[in-house]
């Protein structure tokens, strides 16, 4: 299987993360790329190439071109505004709030964060944008005829909506990838997101469509990140109504009971009968991650991988989470592994 | 006129602050009531008066029994569920995100709070407590037929919802006040919000309510905090349609500019006849204050106390912001002297 990658995501490389009340070192940091090719070239997966340049133009079909414009600017701007800390927003469109957006650069990150982990800094838009052409470069060559492609992205994009970043996400590579297929030919795009975290973003994008399927299996937002979407009682809405399935799960859950719900997913694909399979690609389900509270074990996730080959489709990876560093190349490669074994034998 | 005063506010004492990125000391701290409380000593404004307690009634008249127990626990549970630092926020409900209430201690802080620089504190609620009970003593002297009262508040209130907080406020005394005369025989209040900062909670409160009229002068939510409410347009909904009055104005305010503003407001509360008049009194809207950004002199907050007077109404003068600590005494002190001298002549 082949792996796209560029170093560039390196410009993404916040200093701060606002974590329990306190300024810490981001969970999401460049290791976490390097580690993940680091095991490809050690495994042998396949080669491992640059992207290609699709420019704005499929960003922008995912993105709201202020929201773009303002993930590029913000960091001068809040320099400019006289703040001295890397830019974290205070402030927020509460509930019952009004939707206009503030002109003031620390008004204007409440407006478009969902969540305020995520510093917004000098490097941080040329990595998101990097990223999204890794990941249409990876749609690209499944268009060509491969089977499978392995888009390494970083930063990852599961948390982004059309006009709001958080999570650790800017730009949302798998929306723009589903776009990009059905914007060259695909009818429909199933998208399954086995990241630990709902993929709130993708979900918010494709909400009120059916043209995209949205899977995702993930720790109950009762009691993890990002705690405000990814109930199970969100199916979709208008021409989308059936076409978004959750499947959160408690603290604690187990492969078996993971992987029951993979089956489910699974069997909604093979009856959504889609052109192309993108898989979200988290790793932040196993058992150590830092940040997350479900218990799969490397081996796991070979089975994983198997398991998604049998659904016998052109399948893009794209790199979301994963946070236990020293064991996220192995477990992320394990995933590509185990589904590449599967179809060989 | 006499001021009602406790120093369980000290028990409020947040050690971080998040601002510009960065953790710094809060700039609404324990002195600065402290400096209120020596200038209307130095003064003889009036005798100083412990509060008496109401009780929880009032309180649950206006927030929600659910986001106060929520704040008397949150702390300890934050501390719980390992966290070291103060508990800040790092999710949100953002726009187009489920309102249903996470179960972990995280996700409820991004359910009810609307801000992220108001760390939530042990003894923080014990002192907001203590701040209503102030404010329900202010109110009680006005029903005894004083014909002001200043209820020195602290922690301030204007910013807190039924069910948020956010901007310093937990508890929203000038609401809680207004309901109290409501409770007892009054038929119609005015609260007149001159901080510098849009008083979004007390217009979420009522916004929907005629027996409570809201007026609020204040930095456009467009340039500065909160942000997300206090625009022009929001002039209420249903019953209250027309009982909320909002007087945003750009940086650089000078004082004739918000005077005429604050005229038009005393129009609207002479038109309205309530039988009592709530001031919401911050003076974070001095020249030098160091979050804010109009430019009022010291003078003229004795002008606005004389404007005020001319109402001819009983009076309820409730803390709320400033935030230049040396000169907050004497910039409060002064709105309640120019109330006096005015009623004096
Ligand atoms: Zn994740
Ligand atoms: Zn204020």
């Amino acid at each position: 299987m082949e792996t796209i990658y560029t170093e560039k995501h390196k410009l993404r490389d916040a200093k701060t993360e606002l974590c329990g009340g306190e300024l810490v070192e981001p969970f999401e940091r460049p290791s976490r790329a390097e580690y993940v090719l680091d095991r490809v070239r050690e495994t042998g997966l396949g080669p491992v190439s640059d992207p290609d340049d699709f420019g704005m133009g499929p960003i922008l079909a995912i993105h709201d071109a202020e929201f773009v414009e303002f993930l590029k600017t913000a960091p001068a701007r809040w320099k400019v505004a006289g703040f001295n800390g890397e830019a974290i927003p205070t402030t927020w469109v509460g509930r019952r709030m009004s939707h206009i957006r503030p002109n003031h650069v620390e008004g204007q990150l409440g407006y478009y964060a969902l969540a305020g982990e995520t510093s917004l800094t000098e490097g941080t838009w040329e990595a998101a944008y990097a990223s999204a052409q890794v990941a249409l470069t990876g749609a690209a060559r499944i268009r060509s005829g491969a089977g499978a492609v392995f888009s390494l992205c970083r930063p990852p994009g599961h948390h982004a909506t059309a006009d709001m970043y958080g999570g650790y996400c800017f730009f949302n590579n798998a929306a723009i990838s589903a776009q990009h297929f059905l914007d060259h030919g695909a009818k429909r795009v199933a998208i399954l997101d086995i990241d630990f975290h709902h993929g709130n973003g993708t979900q918010d994008i494709f909400y009120d469509r059916s043209d995209v399927l949205f899977i995702s299996l993930h720790g109950d937002p009762l009691e993890t990140f990002p705690y405000h979407l990814g109930h199970a009682e969100e199916t979709g809405s208008g021409a989308g109504t059936g076409f978004n399935l959750n499947f959160p799960m408690p603290p604690d859950t187990p492969f078996d009971v993971w992987q029951a719900a993979l089956h489910k997913g699974l069997a909604r694909i093979a009856e959504y009968k889609p052109d192309v399979l993108i898989i979200s690609l988290g790793v932040d389900t196993f058992e150590t991650d830092p940040i997350s509270f479900f218990k799969l074990k490397s081996d796991d996730f070979l089975t994983m991988g198997a398991d998604v080959a049998s659904a016998g489709l052109p399948t893009h990876f794209i790199m979301e989470g994963g946070y236990d560093v020293d064991e996220i190349g192995v477990n992320a490669v394990n995933v590509l592994q185990g589904f590449e074994r599967a179809n060989a034998s």
